[in-house]
């Protein structure tokens, strides 16, 4: 976590076409969501959510609908693309090429999915440097995120991380389903493995090159028991905080009501906030009294300690300022105006 | 998971030589095991399974037995080694030469313990070349696995594994008893680590580069209680399905029971097989009318869950393939028709 | 772990300066503390635990009392630094020349903090190289112990840990709560996560590079339940075990009590001892009548068992060495003496 926060606590993904009469239907929902339901990035998906012989009309969605609203967080259409074969790769040139050309303004940058190691990225990378010098773009002004899904780029996460310190790569996101099959991990009847040694160096890794992280598609999306099928917001939940203990930035979401979700869980909770700012404010005192370490609630608080209760204020005062009345309705009054007026510098 | 697997659901080895009037009386009958008591691999041990003292024996008996036997499966001698000292690799290298030259024709590889960094793998990977051209056999005929059970060979895993993108290497195999050794791991009355870092990132690796993943030996063979004394099946199932779920192709054995065990758990259990050929049965419709992701079971599936469903699918026919009786055994005669029957590919 | 074991079960952290009428008073209790609540590396705190505007006299009370103790175990004084932040590294260099310069006889070397990537590590140990070359010690006299808790460590851990293959660097120390501010993880109010990942990959690279691994410290130092305020034992004990299980060779300790801990659960268990010894004694005889492998108590015991049974004992022996009244109060007069004749070697 840095000063300046890149707030993506969800990455919602929206197919860009499906087969419905009016085949932008979610794509154009997820553009007008309000409230808790809008992503802090939307991901128009013209990849696997999308049909093989409906991926043409995605595009032309994409390129009709994103301009037409005036959504408040990203936009960032995800492409075809694979490491293993260069028909995907000529076709997400393709994607990236026209999605430039069209909406270049309206776009913070492009999804590629499946991408291999380092090399693979580079050339990513590349074809979206090229599509925006041909369409007159400032370098880099189009970001580039990368799912990683195969075993190559986790294999090369940290030099594909520091190639990222320098370069228009800005994002890190999880592939759980395209990952496990690749490995050919199973699911013996409670769900695929979490790979928390992957979670882990992602958000390693992130931090290290200033990038974003974010987590997998949950996609047990509904339970049944007894007759009646609902929604599986529970292990949804569990998914979705484990990512924010292990410090990724944000969470993927296949659906409305997971966006609910993870909006909700990254942001720090009204205990938390209570906890965290109430031991900045008692810190403060102390630090004014000269004193080193103090314990405060039986935990021992130094300036390593002061910085997680920063985090959590600066997580708050970032949402506020893009998202200020989600913040207004999750804090009562009192609390988020300690919490804005807080005194963070240590010294 | 590739298309093209290379089953080793098993790693059995037996000691090569044992202090009995038949002193390869558990060789035999490995070489000679049925249905699912015969190992995909099987591993003549002529390192820490046989005593000093018998090694030269079991070298002996592993030519002069190997031949005589029609085993179904793999035959991968393990010899000795070491990276920390140049009179094992002594040894190891006239072990190599001594079975390439006697029974080269016989055996699959080497299995090669106690590696440390990539010089040395590269080392080992010399030693197997040298008899390979001394004695005739074509470049890469004799394959190399090692065993990862030192803090320099997880150190250089990513090294190594790339190694073997090119090169005869074909399987890491964890060795757990001597890592732990090499670590200061301690048992502290509830077993050893399971050092699951090691593992996702041996999975992985070996995917990245196509390299077969193993897991290590479980030695609490046995357990007591109120004066019973009975074979530990639970605790080596546990340890199996771990190492299923993550993706290694397979486990280790030390004995025919653990052999049925390690066989079965890889192979998918029938309620598996049936619930991945029914959504692939139910994709494949959605597919045709033109859909992207659907909803199955309340289960999200779209192109990359799909590649899941069929790993399912090609691993019962892989072991169909190399081991009818034992996919005939396990499965009903409509679901194993089903399953051979499949149409997987995606578009 | 090798034969020759640089103890380390506890790095206690005494504040160099405290707001008190004796500023030196926890550093001087830790100097003369005796029995289980001596520390074997002592580190008088002149970064986090020490106030700002005290480092200055936490300092000059490290200079003046670590001279006037005779004491038993080794001393690494902390001093400031930060790979972000040039103006740190000149006081950590200015902090580590006049220890060097002062009391350079009397310190076995200095712990850096908040390094960065492995040129930062590389920069710290230069600044020891100018210290001991400047006041004329011997090159490599005077060691660098690490803490790892930035991103940037953690991403060149393994880098780091070869540099200190054949340099100065000697420790690598776990500092989860800046490295947990950095990542931007979440107490959600069941504690920071553990970083497996982490904790798994220090050991290894610790091991494989033959330097010391120690844990994090544990804040969370006291408990309050029905108005009542206790010390915190059982969390403190849960992390110090799981980092024994994994191979470090010590734990952080804030506190009196957390030292006896720690020592104490880095000293094998009577019942481990007992149990490690009889399996040496009776895996002697079986090599004595030539066998392999054998089963005691439900166990298959090789070579590689017995591997870390002789760690046991060996860890017991080198306590006993430096420590010879914490020994003989922790196990029976009858046990220790059968671990200190054990014959340990394997053929």
């Amino acid at each position: 976590m840095t000063d300046d926060i890149r707030l993506c606590r969800t990455f919602q993904t929206a197919p860009a076409a499906v087969p419905k009469d009016d085949s932008a239907k979610y794509l154009v929902s997820a553009l007008t969501a309000e409230g808790f339901q809008a992503p802090d990035w939307l991901v128009p998906d013209m990849e696997d959510g999308t049909a093989p012989n409906m991926k043409a009309e995605g595009l032309e969605n994409t390129i009709e609908n994103v301009p037409e609203h005036d959504f408040p967080g990203e936009i960032w259409p995800r492409v075809e693309w694979s490491y293993e074969d260069a028909e995907y790769r000529e076709k997400g040139r393709a994607q990236i090429d026209r999605l430039v050309a069209e909406i270049g303004d309206e776009i913070d940058g492009v999804v590629v999915p499946k991408v291999g190691r380092l090399e693979d990225v580079r050339r990513a990378a590349e074809a979206v440097a090229e599509a925006e010098a041909e369409h007159g773009y400032d370098d880099g002004s189009i970001g580039l995120s990368i799912i990683v899904e195969t075993g190559r780029a986790r294999s090369d996460l940290r030099e594909i991380a520091q190639f990222g310190e320098d370069s228009r790569l800005t994002g890190l996101v999880f592939g759980p389903v395209d990952y496990t099959a690749e490995l050919g991990g199973r699911d013996l009847g409670d769900g695929r493995p979490r790979w928390d040694g992957l979670l882990e160096a992602m958000s390693n890794e992130a931090s290290a090159a200033g990038l974003v992280s974010i987590g997998g598609p949950f996609d047990d999306l509904f339970k049944e028991r007894a007759g009646l099928t609902y929604y599986n917001a529970d292990e949804y939940a569990d998914q979705v905080e484990h990512e924010a203990r292990l410090g990724l930035d944000g969470s993927w979401s296949l659906y409305p009501k997971q966006t609910i979700q993870a909006n909700t869980i990254h942001m720090p909770t009204p205990d938390e906030l209570e906890r965290d700012v109430s031991k900045i404010e008692r810190f403060n005192e102390a630090k004014r009294e000269g004193t080193g370490a103090v314990t405060l609630d039986g935990q021992m608080v130094d300036e390593a300690t002061f910085k997680n209760f920063v985090n959590t204020v600066e997580q708050v005062c970032a949402i506020h300022e893009m998202r200020s009345g989600q913040t207004e309705e999750y804090y009562d009054d009192e609390l988020l105006e300690r919490t804005l007026e807080l005194e963070l510098s240590y010294e």
